[in-house]
């Protein structure tokens, strides 16, 4: 499926394919949709930075309040979306010693205590250690500036998640 | 639980009673969360108005965009919410003769080809005769006016999700 395959969706089938590139937040994709025709993946991508870009900073915060804890209650219930259950894996949060669970579970209430929404990395650019060590020092940060920070990590996220659809389908699929 | 109660959730148990007040627009309340303490569900109804209203048109039709169809395909495969379910059985569309069912697949097919979103309307508040009289009327509506109008049912739908998980809480819950 070319880009030329993507633009001929209806928005239905194109929220099935990337309704979740935005993390529970189907509402973005179902926005850009609009925009059709789209040059590239990374014209979607781009139009999907800017309607992030364009709410109103309560928007952006729900936005990361639609994310999972990193090594939270979700990973253990197996209540994540596939995406973040594939991405936690991959920064290695699944494999977990009791004590590294104990002390993420402590830095991410302290975090949320904090700036009222969750820690947001990409998991999959980092390794668990990256990530605690980065989540300590983000603690220190101002809240706006902490909130700019996790929205730019919901665009590399997403980013991923599109080239991810890329390769789950076959060359001549997006 | 009185709205004292409701203000003091985390926003991860307030997304776990109100995260579908707006269709599969969890972002929504996890937006306004931040405007606690609220004085009353009207209060938070109101907030969600405003957030609504402060979104950019794309970000309108995006939200108008993750409701299914009425009497559409995943009313039949059953992969509805639980909240869209027992709305549009509130209606009568659980139970429609075939031809009532093809005709409603072809007065939605024409309504999406026209405005780019499904047709939404508050199912509790109408009959599924009132419902497809309406769908044929706004078939003539100008596009703006018509993403008005359903904007005003999304509202609507949210007022009476909201009185429903008062509901079906114990007087003293919500």
């Amino acid at each position: 499926m070319d880009i030329n395959a993507v633009n001929a969706l209806s928005y239905e089938d194109f929220l099935e394919i990337f309704g979740n590139v935005v993390e529970k937040c189907p509402i973005i994709p179902a926005a850009v949709w609009i925009h059709r025709p789209f040059t590239s993946l990374a014209d979607i991508e781009a139009h999907i930075s800017d309607f992030i870009d364009s709410l109103p900073e309560s928007g952006k915060e729900g936005i990361l309040r639609c994310h999972p804890d990193l090594a939270g209650r979700e990973l253990q219930s197996g209540a994540l979306t596939r995406d973040s259950q594939e991405e936690q894996r991959a920064a290695g949060f699944t494999d977990l010693q009791p004590s590294e669970v104990s002390r993420m579970r402590s830095l991410n209430s302290e975090y949320k205590e904090r700036f009222g929404f969750p820690f947001v990395i990409c998991a999959r650019l980092n390794t668990k250690r990256d990530i605690m060590r980065e989540l300590l020092q983000c603690l220190g940060n101002d809240p706006a500036a902490e909130r700019a920070r996790a929205i730019g990590e919901v665009k590399k996220i997403c980013a991923l998640r599109m080239r991810n659809l890329q390769l789950s389908n076959s060359p001549n699929k997006l």
